[in-house]
């Protein structure tokens, strides 16, 4: 249990990091829909290692390839599998790590959990299975587009450790723009500054966090749930699902609490031929259902764990030790490889909302 | 769907706030379990409004009895359900507010999506609803007592507005020694500020919003899952189901994206018998499994949408209006309320995490 | 788990044969639905017992009430609870049955399961149980006369013990013919033989068994899933999982096995503006999906376990005793009782299959 | 939705038949368990074409590879996926097949559901897609061996067309002996007719159904639940799941619907330390849940639909036609081959309630 999200548009992974590949079956594929693999190509592209001279130099051509689900570039209703090969696995190179746990990595847990060493160390908390959840949320967004054409989802990076982007009129970002910056974020001026923090790391050998922020726009009021599977509630699973993530928040946030009711409410007011709020400080949705205001909402991911220094550390069998980095394998900052994961996440969390919408009232 | 959460323990909420009552049904709990309901009526007493001078006044007594699952107080195995008799609904009190949108509230969203004008305006997404939710979380603690015995969970009031509480030790502090704080905090010097800043909003007819902290201490590592259903996703999703909350943080959270790799790395060390950690930025959870320190997270809860001043709406025909105020059923901070509603929706996942468990090797 | 049925139409029911009441929460009726009281009250009152001299006199008027989900007469979107009361539980009459097993009935395998000897003896797999399915039957059945007008389900005695009836044009058969026989079969000739039986069997303090037959016209192609969710597949499961059930067959059935291919292939014809078959040995679903002819299938009862004669058997410490029969509670044959809750389970089925099927094709 | 099975097991298909090819991923192995993939791939064997002078000559080795979820033969405990691909599809082969509906196949419903004319024709809903239950069923086995190792489940043809084999001592009857059977049947004297029936529907250019019969022992009592769940109900969905099949009975099924309760009844007596009953009218389940006595049933499957006969048909335009035989692919009878997918699928539902009964009581 546990690889599996959403409840009509049902998107389950498989494949560990050093296996044989990784993979998705996505079930819940309306019958009829023409897909595009050059997006779902491109979103893997994006997600990958390699891109540019600040990220991992895993070197992985991420080509994807249908397994199931589709003839013809038609979806036939049935599961849609894609698969993506692991080439560049290299689980020699991680044999000894396997005997001492890596500081703030998956190792130590998944060996109490499982009870197994495996090759893939952290096993399936790792950065490679986020290729499904990729495939899946390209094949979303195609879903939503065929049903909400009007939809947009739009991240990118927010922050650097400290250096924070500032923009205005966050609906107008497109997606273009945010892919012309190496480091993915939207604000010309902050991407210098934080290209010098992520090359400082790098220098030092370690590594920055960072804060990625999503706009969801073109949504219309109705999806999500009043209870459980709130909309801000599932998407705050769906991001904090993703490896490195340590806090998710919505509309006003964490600051907000220090706002007064009467500052904070959004007062309705007519937009046309709809009513929007002229304040957005729920963030689009309220009472777990979307309201038709942009959906705006904060992920925040930890600076790597992977560093190219020594740390003191512990065997597997309680020993102290130090582990020396390798080189190779280590992205200074993961920020913006995961701005597609988070679109990705996003797009599969909408998609099934909209689909399970489709029920509410006769 | 949506009032459903948990997958082997797992709780089913029902019930309107202006309906006959509200209530629960659990399927999962294990045979042969004793249950203390003066240890479920205490954390339903703990939820409910009317406790002090700053909670709503709302009169109901919250007596819960059993409908099913249980007999002379031993479980059976069967699903347990819980109910609530409204004794104090008053839909006439609320009959013109349905035909104006509150600011912030779930009307809006409500009517959009069930196309349904109810007497209980934003419907479930309720304080009411979570009832159920404390029930649920009283019943998942004892299931917890019987496999866990050195499991504990709290939760307190971290800050309310600006004003944060400053603590030490926090595997440390008791439920008793919040229980006995007005206001559910940590620190009886904050406290006295957090006081002054409720009455305060009081006063002015406005509201406050603020943080809880939780932690949970004396988990085993091995609880969780390595991809979507990671402990903190499972968490940040409980948490952000509750009304009113805008964010979750788990260890670090926020703050930790603007450490670097090396300052935020949890070292490995042996403490006594068990591997542990030196620090906690973690939160007791990596790769999405606990690591057996103990679990610290935080929720945002925006201050209250219902104030006693007047506020520009418009009606549902979108005819713009002035909403006055009723005097009556108005809290002007929801947290101390929040907290046993934290720690509830924290036991309900921690509870069904370790069943889980139990499958996760041979 | 295992009290739940359903996918987008979710039935959960509760409660035990002698405790509080029992009762169902359906989750997944779409808000706007007008239900009418009455329809869910004639269904609960077919299914009660003492309705005439054949049938169990436990004295239960099973009058129920909503506990939430609806608001004059309509839903509401969320949680629909329904919940009858227990008034003539006798724990005290069964408390010595509670130490010998009775044959056939649930009383061993549930100590063995949950291990708790409750005064409710089989717990939960008991025939009041049935009360929550037939109420959701009802309301599914209402839900479905909104989306497929059309659509009638239809079941009826199709044999008791060797009295078979024999009918033609199946789908001409109304409910309300049905109800005018005291056992519910569909041939006023085969139904004064099988009241001699049943009277027979009641003189010998013994009692009957039977096959109910089941058809549901009106309904459109499309429905169901090509694997695991066949229509047959989950009819098979809903009627196998009403007590006492021990075989289902759709269309041809068992004896379909002895016919060759080309006495059993259905021939597709046209049948005025719409595709059908000539024959209908598939009972209407043709690879798991519904084909737009009638589906037509069988369920298996077996003779009540319950019986007024002295049967050997064991205490639950394994020492043989003789165990007397109690006057009273005792039912000859459950036969038509069982009608309405086959239709119910019917109902619910297909209803949930409706509404699935809004999703498979863009 | 729809092709998943199993709550803690949990199984799910994916290809099509002419597509690239077929699979599982199976969630919730335990891990650490030693998998013998000589094992599956037997079961694999058993299941494919081209096996014997009766079965159809499609030319597939059926060799599998694992995806995921295994390290040297040793589970993970993540998703285990198994991968078949096609080599003899031949779509065009089957070009025109997709103009006229072939009768009592799958063609005429997947199109009215999914609006797709796929080369595959009947979809999902094929022979072919059984690969991946009977490679799941095949790990199932092997994760019940570990906690259960006197289980056994044992099918084996119970009777072609009207010819029925004759056995007593059912739980003695082992794979061997039936796998030394062409026919897979335990009566090596009307293994002779049965071999007679099916040549002569060969020669007839026909085809014969038939009954199977499967034996499940060793299984101790407790497993199933009291409601929907039930083991029976969950028995009768996986079976009336697999392609073919009509009907589904359970101990005395529908025969026993024609005794009186005190010959149907099963006295409970002593066995060595344990107590079991008399008679198995039960078929080794009470009240839902098994009793420690052999489970025992029966699944009917309909002729095969595919003839080598000349049939009227319609074109998918309504055109009346002459459907001519293919030369090639036809199984005058399946059930030798369906023998494994039974046992397969029984093996995924009793190791999916072997671990569900993990939790059963405290």
């Amino acid at each position: 249990m546990g690889s599996q999200i959403g409840k009509i548009l049902s998107v389950t992974t498989f494949g560990e990091s050093h296996g044989q590949g990784v993979g998705v079956v996505i079930e819940g594929v309306p019958a009829g829909l023409r897909l595009d693999a050059s997006k779902i190509q491109s979103f893997l592209d994006r997600r990958r290692p390699g891109q540019s001279p600040i990220t991992s130099p895993r070197n992985e051509l991420d080509r994807f390839e249908y397994l199931s689900g589709i003839e013809d570039n038609v979806t036939l209703g049935s599961p849609l599998t894609i698969y993506v090969r692991n080439h560049d696995q290299k689980p020699s190179e991680y044999s000894d790590l396997n005997q001492v746990y890596r500081p703030s990595h998956a190792d130590f847990t998944t060996l109490q959990k499982f009870g197994v060493k495996a090759k893939s160390g952290g096993g399936r908390a790792s950065a490679r299975e986020t290729i499904g959840r990729v495939a899946a949320g390209a094949i979303a967004e195609q879903i939503l587009a065929h049903y909400l054409p009007e939809a947009r989802i739009v991240a990118w990076v927010h922050s650097v450790a400290t250096i924070t982007c500032n923009v205005t009129d966050i609906e107008k970002i497109e997606r273009y723009a945010v892919e012309s910056s190496m480091i993915r974020t939207a604000d010309p001026n902050a991407e210098k500054d934080m290209l010098q923090v992520i090359n400082s790391a790098m220098q030092d050998h370690d590594s920055v966090g960072g804060i990625i922020r999503c706009v969801i726009s073109g949504i219309p009021p109705g999806l999500g749930e009043p209870v459980f599977d709130k909309l801000e509630a599932e998407l705050a699973k769906a991001m904090l699902s993703l490896p490195a993530t340590k806090g998710f928040e919505i509309g006003s946030g964490f600051l907000g609490t220090t706002l007064s009711g009467s500052q904070h409410n959004d007062i309705f007011i007519n937009k046309g031929q709809k009513i929007g709020t002229l304040s957005n400080n729920s963030g689009g949705i309220q009472g777990g259902i979307s309201n038709g205001e942009c959906i705006d909402f904060k992920v925040a991911f930890k600076p790597v764990a992977t560093i190219a220094k020594s740390q003191p550390s512990l065997t597997v069998d309680g020993i102290p030790v130090v582990l020396e980095p390798k080189t190779g394998r280590h992205d200074p900052c993961v920020l913006p490889r995961a701005v597609p994961m988070v679109e990705a996440m996003a797009a599969i969390i909408i998609a099934d909302h909209y689909m399970r919408n489709m029920f509410s009232k006769i």
